[in-house]
């Protein structure tokens, strides 16, 4: 609980990152749905309130943060340490990827658009699972014991590894039945999907290692930002990629 | 790390000039979008994101800036010092860069409208080097050491001139295709680039010269500010001009 201003500024400087890269692409998709085809819409707007949720939480976080890391230096230059009252809360992550996860599922199936009664079987056991897999997750995250931490990552990483599994084979099969035009986008999305969604039970994991306490949970909050940008806006911005692409095609 | 009250006020005005540039700036660019044909849109699209996200990141860099300096006479006029726990951060800038230097690259890509081939092929380039120029930026902008602050502006010149190379001979050999409406338009537009992220290494310079250490503090502050507005704000206008133009021409 003590950062020193190189660690502080950067988890800073990560956490407004994040703010920015969500608000602007919620923003440039809004500008961009009118060129999207009515029956494609649906994935865009889940990504515009994905990001937008994003980008509430980590104000949220941002003010958080600032709040819980104090310093008496002038300047800040010799460090910060936890304040008096006030407690970095972790909560908010969950509590978005609760809301998101969930979310950004939809947003791919969506754009798939695959066969009705497909559809709907695999909305309602990818979303089963990515709620069992947060909830588990987070009596993990909050508790100091690293044998609890390690144990709910352990049961939460059961529905990840459905889910991930799921994705990969619905992704692929349905790779024959989309239009040439968006199909190795489709492919490299796969990869995407699996780098980023892997990046947070590593993060996760961070703490269990045996690196200097700050130093590990720096990394930790570096790790959740980039993956929670590549996870919700660049994926978004690939998504309306195959939207525009796919309402070209079928103009 | 003391800063005259004329000099606080200096800084003070510009960063709240380039807020109210950028946002409106936004503001103009959203009214104006309907009047852009669909396949100029992009490009327009991709200013108003910028210069919000430049407005968003001044915002903070002005309070950030409030924050860090503070005084202890009536009216502030004996001067104003760093103030205890809050430090001013550099690194919004950077943050800034980070997103918005790709975009303003796209931006002018976008409204040239070359080939499909040329263009994705120059986009990837262009933006790699772009993220290489912040990113070894960044580590000479924080140390407080002019050795390593040295070292770092010249690696990151390295892409620098890459991208200005590339952007010059690009905007050049496409000059034949444009319509004669625009040529000269955009002929200047190459002068606007070059001088205006040519004031950024400058600024960055400053305080590597011998002028007394917060004279070249600020102006490094107002360089930044001055560069930020012409090549967001003033760029994004010619360029809604430009697509204006080729709108006229292409109905
Ligand atoms: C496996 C596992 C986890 C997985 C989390 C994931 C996969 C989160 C994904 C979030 C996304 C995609 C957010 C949106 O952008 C936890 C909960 C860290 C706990 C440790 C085990
Ligand atoms: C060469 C060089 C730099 C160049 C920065 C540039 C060229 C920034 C451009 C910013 C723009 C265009 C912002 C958007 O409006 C740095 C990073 C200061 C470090 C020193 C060397």
């Amino acid at each position: 609980d003590a950062l020193t201003q190189g660690q502080f500024d950067t988890v800073y400087n990560f956490l407004s990152l994040v703010i920015a890269a969500q608000l602007f692409t919620a923003l440039f998709l809004t500008f961009g749905l009118s060129r999207i085809l009515p029956r494609y819409r649906l994935a865009i707007t889940v990504a515009i309130v994905v990001c937008g949720i994003a980008a509430y939480h980590y104000f949220r976080i941002f003010d958080s943060f600032k709040a819980a890391f104090v310093s008496d230096s002038v300047g800040g230059v010799d460090g910060y340490t936890a304040a008096v009252g006030e407690s970095f809360n972790e909560g908010y992550r969950y509590v978005d990827w609760l809301l998101t996860v969930p979310l950004l599922l939809l947003e791919l199936i969506a754009i798939l658009a695959l066969a009705r009664k497909v559809q709907s079987g695999l909305i309602v056991r990818l979303m089963v699972a990515a709620g069992l897999m947060i909830i588990l997750g987070y009596p993990g995250e909050i508790s100091g014991d690293n044998g609890v931490r390690g144990l709910f990552g352990l049961l939460s990483t059961i529905p990840f590894a459905y889910i991930l599994f799921v994705l990969f084979r619905q992704l692929s099969k349905s790779l024959a039945t989309q239009p040439v035009s968006v199909r190795g986008t489709l492919s490299r999305l796969r990869w995407l999907l699996l780098l980023s969604w892997g990046v947070y039970p590593i993060a996760y994991l961070l703490p269990l290692l045996n690196i200097a306490g700050s130093d590990a949970w720096v990394a930790k909050q570096v790790g959740y930002s980039v993956a929670d940008i590549v996870a919700k806006a660049i994926y978004a911005l690939i998504i309306f990629y195959v939207a525009r692409m796919k309402s070209y095609d079928d103009d």
